[in-house]
């Protein structure tokens, strides 16, 4: 049966279970703001959870109504017939918690004080995601995962999801990612994190309630941020040398590329909450199943019991096929079920959400090996 | 004769001659603070100008009191017995136009008006810095460089140089740099303008007007600007993820890298002025000898008469290898006479400043040839 998804609705699922979390602070309530695509199957085998990456959300494919104008970030992938097929399997997306998107976050309503959480919302870390994730599993009524999906920080999740759940999913797809951040990650974040801090309507992330916003500073780490999404390569394709547009000719404004970042900073700082965008960066810094290099990864990875898709991009600066490269060989240590392409793009970071054929072809290669595998009778 | 160089005096020359400037600006009269070392011979021919790089100034080598902690910028390379070996060459140093270090700026008194010229300081360009320098040529007596020398934006200024006055250099060495920038390269100083001009004590400008300074975003501006100096693999290594120095703990610093960045903003702030910043920025992203393309760089370089040292470092993505290369290959298709090597280093594009034994063999041996050939009775 084939849905077009032309008309996606959101629902929010209310936990009331206080989550304590992996750097001591504590949810006594939240609220997950999801969608699905397609239909869970009667022996409920056929979920596939969508992780997202640092700025996504819940709306991962299809389209609120059939009028909109852009789809959901991910629907070059996700729809009936394409590499994650709708028509096979039930996917699950959803807002992570901490986001601003509908989810409980620095945006929300503490239910202890009445007021916003802003700067004072609990730090929350890959793990906690995982398990608020697990939580909305048990809520949907499904106790194993097809596949856990996510590229970039989403690609974390899935990582995470095969060690903290071992038996609850058959397949993690880690796109684009990284066993852990390294110096220069770190540093690009707290660049990022510093423009927003140094902006004067930051106000200690207080700034909801004087009415402000940080726009400027959230700006300005957009900016940053998505230089390292593009490859000099793609950028030298898109702009090279050339002079801005009419329309975005200003004092000051000397090369296209230059307008382009404004541009692209001033449009994410109206619909992305700076809080949030703190705490994001923070748990990609946080990120370590190594704990500190406590624990080979081969040993975190030994337990796993999930076939593995790791996927890399040639131009991709931000995490190099390299860092792909770690996990693929710790796996292989572990004598782990993987499979590992690094796929040729010019695109950078960013290529993880952009249409090419190869990419859709093992990537959907893979998930009907899977969707196949579930329709085998046992 | 050996010189210690333990008592270094930076000197002052006044032009009066109005300079005309590439982008339209004009300056009825000038002031460049230089520095030398070593001796003018009696022919006048063993002069070295080393022309500095974004944020550089005259005191290239040595110490001017033999207390002072740190000696100049380029010591490593510059002294008696080292690779441009002031036993041999009278080198010239100098703070550029348009900087903050003692030659006429933003920082200096306008003579039309008798007010601080601030952001009315006209736009400087590459070519305009090796006009000034021709002229400090003029005035000192020297016809004819051995060698103009430079890393970074001081390569660009030697590559200038062997275009714009091919009669007056021997041997352009050029370290480091590119024919210009791509949009990647462009799109990092937009980021470090962007943090400036978003600085509310920037005010346009005008900031010692109200007696502030936008320290916060010049220092800003420098971390970004760090992050592209340095390589993943020495940020790894002098970084990795561990923690901060105890005496750099503070509230939202998680690891060491962290607190390094706004260590290295900070300590810049307080000795950059911020329109000098972005005037050095701009003239980095204006520079393009093809003129848009217009002439094919192996055209523009047919007509020089040096011959030409060009050194690149494996490990800089700032200015990667092959940016370099591609003035060799002009140069080689311009049959022009180019020595060029990639050198090994793991340091970034700060490896030009870095002390290493291959590369100064390298410059040492280039410049030992050079110092010869002067000595030959012709």
């Amino acid at each position: 049966m084939s849905d077009v998804l032309d008309s996606v609705t959101p629902f929010d699922v209310e936990f009331t279970t206080p989550l304590v979390l992996e750097r001591g602070g504590l949810l006594p309530s939240y609220r997950l703001r999801c969608e699905t695509y397609g239909s869970l199957n009667t022996e409920r085998t056929n979920a596939v959870l969508v992780c997202h990456a640092l700025s996504g959300d819940h709306h991962a494919a299809g389209r609120h109504h059939p009028s909109d104008p852009k789809p959901g970030w991910w629907d070059h992938y996700i729809g009936p017939g394409k590499a994650i097929d709708t028509d096979r399997f039930f996917v699950v997306s959803l807002n992570n918690l901490g986001g601003c998107s509908g989810s409980t976050g620095p945006t929300s309503l503490n239910p202890d004080t009445g007021l916003l959480y802003g700067p004072d919302f609990p730090e929350i870390t890959v793990l906690d995601w995982v398990v608020s994730q697990a939580r909305l599993a048990d809520h949907l009524g499904i106790e194993q995962f097809a596949a856990v999906v996510g590229g970039s920080l989403g690609g974390m999740q899935a990582l995470q999801w095969a060690i903290s759940f071992p038996e609850r999913l058959r397949a993690a797809v880690v796109i684009a990612a990284a066993p852990k951040l390294n110096a220069q990650n770190i540093a690009f974040n707290e660049v990022a994190r510093q423009a927003i801090l140094r902006d004067p309507n930051f106000r200690d992330g207080r700034y909801r309630e004087f009415d402000v916003v940080p726009a400027s500073g959230v700006g300005l780490a957009r900016m940053v941020g998505h230089i390292t999404y593009l490859s000099d390569v793609s950028m030298g394709q898109k702009f090279g040398r050339t002079a801005p547009r009419a329309e975005f000719e200003s004092d000051g404004v000397n090369f296209a590329v230059e307008s382009y970042l404004r541009y692209q900073g001033e449009q994410f700082s109206t619909r992305f909450d700076a809080n949030t965008y703190l705490l994001m960066t923070h748990a990609l810094d946080y990120f370590d199943p190594t704990a500190g290099d406590q624990v080979p990864l081969a040993e975190v990875l030994k337990d796993t019991q999930c076939r593995f898709l790791v996927l890399s991009f040639t131009t991709d600066w931000r995490f190099s096929p390299s860092r792909s490269e770690e996990i693929v060989d710790a796996l292989v240590k572990a004598q782990r079920p993987v499979s590992y392409v690094r796929l040729e793009s010019e695109h950078g970071h960013d290529a993880f959400l952009i249409p090419d054929a190869t990419y859709q072809a093992v990537l959907g290669t893979f998930m009907a090996r899977l969707a196949d595998d579930l329709e085998v009778p046992s």
